[in-house]
């Protein structure tokens, strides 16, 4: 009965402008086996935070976990993401428990409900109306009761000084990225949801980046080029399979000015399909191959999940890399080679340790003949990460769009398909950068990326100084910066004279700057400088004579041992594990896990399903799109440990062929 | 009838994927004064030219001009963009003449006839009888009596070779162009109407402008960032007067996935609206001016006319720079700085001369102070061309988006609104260079900008040549390939086993390297190799001791020689005009014109006007959305030649201001 009340509304109105966006969650509480589970129904603002602790505490059931799809078809019939309260009818009365955010009341104001076919506007007392026969218990989650360690109130940094990062890493790890970003001058929250804006700070490592691999990749013979960002659907869709993987992620263009399109055109997810039907065009002889082609460009992919600034974001920038060969070794040689490209972004530059390998089937890019990868680790949140895949196509693409040419050997031989290989680095690197190396201080940016490697600050300026030693230090810290500048080093100066030395030091903490070097009139006595390390604190004078070899050195140092701290972490949560019974509790210590695998697909599917009890310490609104977080299979690293010989898989017992990285992932 | 039999077939239907598009054109032929004009409709395949002698001879008339909208109006009431055929009604019969294009017969294939507001599908059979009435004549334009210069058929080169442009630059600037493009591998034609490829060879060009200006503007303390292409409806539309010039071309998407969005989304065309709220957040006191801003991003303006590769396209790639400043002088100096560099851009890389001036009031950003631009010219067409512009907003934007600031006189004076500035430069660029330089054996690329600045081509093996001497050869090639590597010229060699050396002459010719190195064993015997130069094929024997100094040096030659060479025939085509009756004459004969003008809008709107009579020798289709190819204002330059006492303007008689500089353009 609800629901055909509630079917009657959902017929397309306007949203009244005051209207507020409630989310209407299902969490499925931890219940013996022995007892069917009662689901609890959150309805609440969208804007309102709703711990599991607190949902624990009002409807007296102990874990809630957000429920998965198994759940919610059992119980309504549709999956998890389509929830709403129109799912509820007569018959759920009993059999569920039902919250209520406190500042919903039976009044006139506007409320908003919607999933992906549509959306409910409903006053305050209509909702209300709905949920009475559900007797729902009215919840104050904001109160300051709620239970402690999950809270983000509660993760607050108690001597964070206003412009500095008031929200601890540790302890609410989303809350900190964001904070990190925005005040570190990354990135900017923008009004179109799931982009952001890259300030000059970010993009300023993304040149960096791209000036590394450009280099590189073009001594490698490969040319940049740019294809147009529209895709026909016709063309779009050419590859099935391939496009599968995209199609629901695909921005259409309908309408330009005030006319309609007469078909609709697609914006770029990846542009495989945009660019080989030219490479079918150019590649006419052998020796027309290799084809290298590269592009920097941005693609766009409509992900319903929660976005996350640099690793989720519907636009991103990356380039990706298209090349067709006349043997399947050389495709194999060049997927090698790019990925330790990759890797090497990641390693020399970001000073961030990788693990290289090939994704296994279930991982690997739809389509292509392997997936070669490197993947990453978060110590905070003891997830992996995938870094950028480097993919070997085989002929799939090229039988598809006739990439062919005739045999060298002569006529009378087969046409060859070509082999192809694409690959892709984004500016998710910048976001896996930022989660290893910051900390409550804000930005750590390796000094190889950083967009300035050297702040200089005078210091020491009193009501005691002097108009002339004052000039005097003004000088030496202009002529340090040019100094340093000649030498190669990325320095600036802050002379801004409404701020205090002390207020300067957070400030250039907060944005991550490699080394602070403070002049005052006692170091300029003495013939020095003091150059404070960002990453440790660690303050070493430096003579005037030799500062310009002398903090290249250091700065290096820095690289170094922000690599070194990182692999450290890496190493150490990187755990073997033979038996399943070790396998979640590894897990749940934050480890990523190298397992004996069989290398079945349906066995990837099965330990992750298995893995997935357990969430992951982070507030489960983080994730709330992808609430079971299960282990997935990483990669199956190029550096394995020996397998013994009759080793198991450690989740099905078949023989085992590989180590396989395993992990809770992004 | 006519009319209403057809609205009837106006439902929209299925294309039939076989139909054929028919263009139907309204021309108007010579006709004196003191007769009525008998307008002539010509009917035929999209695909099929319809040159102006075919017309003229087919329906007996003179100098027939593609009809602008007063002559549509008067006669079918409306405009001449929207004509169709079912525009003809009974009472028309006898007041025009109708051409049909021989292919189009009275069968059963299908024909597609639109305009904005619709298509019709017809048989050829009911397509001729609704035209049986007008008494339609049958022509072949593609038959060889077509008169002489102005059909593209002849305008084909006799000796071309296959490989080579077949079109003649002079006669058909179109097609070459489009040749020139395409054969050279610059760039690619798409399958979305507007959109191009940026083949390696043109892209490397973009990349050299990009370090060329980003080193500069970086120098100039602008940091470069990145925006999301994306922006909301609300956001665009906030700067009403900006965004109107903008609208009629933004594309819109609706849909991501299966799901259509809840309000459209449009792709950005510019990006003020974008960055501006984001200036106003993080510009809080003088001491955040002035704010630099730029990026290198692809934006989208869905154009409805004729598309034209770099020149006019749907999507394109620019850099588009945003500054704010606490002065209004300091924002003039930065315009005037950008400016420097745009011509830069031009002279010193692409040696394309430009004129630097500022537009007049009709031709400015709307929404800015004053826009500043640089004004190139194509000799071949003798239209003026607009090179890239800088604009002072002044404090329109930052009104509008509050960008202000706190008067740093004190808190008790007026708060202070930003001065600011944009400016960008385009892929554009590209499309001037080539359309100056190149000629009818292909592309000519500037020295500075080549990706290829030499080839070194192996020559004078014959039957008798021996292995030892081949051997040495090809060794000798690479070693040169080497050396003028390490000596920074940027050089290939062809050893292409399937080709002849006289073809990968032309091959070489036609992707416009500046300079070939023939190398043969007798040069070598002679210690020496022969340079030969793309741009007028002059031969200099180089000593192989010094090519390392001597090939840079003939580089730079060349670089100056187009520069020269362009610059003297864009000297000799701008010519001072002072009355109104040397205008039109002096524009027909391929000069751009200084004229002293008045400077009000009107009076430019009337010159536009008066001078749209005469077509300017191009074939009339190449511009059949804008038929009535007027010469505008180019821009007023900063070399103002003297302007006498008393001068009046050209046009209207009232006193001059200054001089201006007209032209038809692109
Ligand atoms: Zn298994
Ligand atoms: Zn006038």
């Amino acid at each position: 009965m609800i629901s055909s009340m509630l079917s009657l509304l959902s017929l397309s109105e306007p949203t009244p402008e005051d209207a507020i966006t409630v989310k209407t969650l299902v969490f499925k509480p931890k219940t013996p086996k022995s007892q069917a589970p009662v689901p609890v129904i959150v309805v609440a603002p969208a804007s309102v935070q709703t711990p599991g602790g607190s949902i624990a505490k009002a409807a007296a059931v102990k874990e809630p976990r957000l429920a998965n799809d198994e759940l919610t078809q059992e119980f309504f019939g549709i999956q998890a993401r389509e929830f709403t309260i129109a799912s509820l009818g007569n018959d759920h009365v009993g059999k569920v428990k039902v919250l209520v955010e406190q500042s919903i009341q039976a009044d006139e104001k506007n409320y908003v409900i919607s999933n992906s076919t549509g959306k409910l506007i409903l006053t305050g007392k209509q909702l209300l109306g709905f949920l009475e026969s559900f007797e729902p218990v009215i919840v104050d989650f904001a109160a300051k009761e709620a239970p402690k360690p999950e809270t983000k109130t509660e993760a607050k940094i108690d001597d964070a000084k206003l412009i500095g990062v008031t929200v601890d890493k540790e302890r609410d790890f989303s809350g900190w990225y964001q904070q990190i970003l925005t005040k570190g001058e990354m990135l900017d929250y923008y009004d179109v949801s799931g982009c952001y804006i890259l300030r000059p700070a970010s993009y300023a490592i993304w040149e960096k980046i791209q000036r590394w691999f450009d280099d590189r990749i073009k001594a490698d013979g490969v040319s940049n080029a740019y294809f147009p960002m529209f895709v026909s659907s016709r063309v779009l869709e050419k590859e099935k399979d391939h496009v599968e993987g995209f199609a629901p992620e695909v921005a259409w263009v309908t309408r330009a000015g005030s006319s309609d399109l007469e078909e609709p055109i697609a914006i770029r997810p990846t542009s495989e399909t945009v660019m080989y039907p030219y490479y079918a065009k150019w590649i006419r002889s052998h020796r027309d191959l290799p084809l290298k082609l590269n592009q920097w460009n941005s693609v766009v992919r409509w992900e319903f999940k929660h976005p996350q600034p640099f690793l989720r974001t519907r636009e991103f920038l990356w380039q990706e890399g298209h090349t067709a060969h006349l043997t399947k070794e050389e495709a194999s040689e060049q997927v090698s080679k790019i990925l330790d490209l990759y890797a090497g972004v990641y390693e020399e530059l970001l000073a961030v340790p990788v693990i290289k390998g090939v994704k296994t089937e279930n991982e690997k890019f739809a389509g292509g003949l392997y997936t070669t990868t490197c993947e990453g680790y978060i110590p905070t949140t003891g997830r992996g990460i995938q870094g950028a895949t480097s993919h070997h196509l085989g002929q799939n693409f090229s039988k598809m769009f006739n990439i062919s040419v005739e045999n060298p050997l002569g006529p009378e031989h087969p046409k060859i398909y070509a082999h192809q290989t694409s690959w892709g680095l984004s500016t998710r690197v910048i976001g896996v950068m930022v989660m290893i190396h910051s900390d409550n201080k804000g930005l750590v940016i390796p000094p190889r990326v950083a967009q300035n490697q050297v702040v200089i600050i005078p210091v020491g300026i009193t009501n005691k100084t002097t108009k002339e030693i004052e000039n005097k230090l003004y000088e030496t810290c202009s002529e340090l910066n040019s100094r340093l500048k000649k030498a190669d080093v990325r320095t600036i100066t802050d002379f801004r004279d409404n701020y205090s030395p002390g207020w300067k030091f957070s400030d250039w903490e907060l944005k991550g700057v490699p080394v602070r070097l403070e002049v005052g009139p006692k170091d300029i006595a003495n013939n020095s400088v003091m150059a404070v390390r960002r990453d440790n604190g660690e303050k070493t004078a430096l003579s005037l004579d030799t500062v310009e070899t002398e903090l290249p050195k250091l700065l290096e140092a820095i690289q170094k041992s922000l690599f070194d701290a990182a692999k450290e972490k890496y190493d150490s949560h990187r755990k073997i594990v033979t038996e399943w019974k070790d396998f979640v509790p590894a897990l749940n210590k934050k480890n990523v896990i190298l397992a004996p695998w069989c290398g079945v697909p349906e066995c990837e599917d099965d330990i992750k399903d298995s893995s997935a009890k357990k969430d992951d310490g982070e507030d489960y609104e983080t994730d709330e799109k992808s609430p079971s977080m299960g282990a997935k299979s990483l990669c199956i690293p190029y550096d394995q440990p020996e397998l013994k010989e009759g080793q198991k898989c450690v989740k099905c017992g078949k023989p085992a062929v590989n180590f396989t990285m395993f992990g809770r992932s992004y």
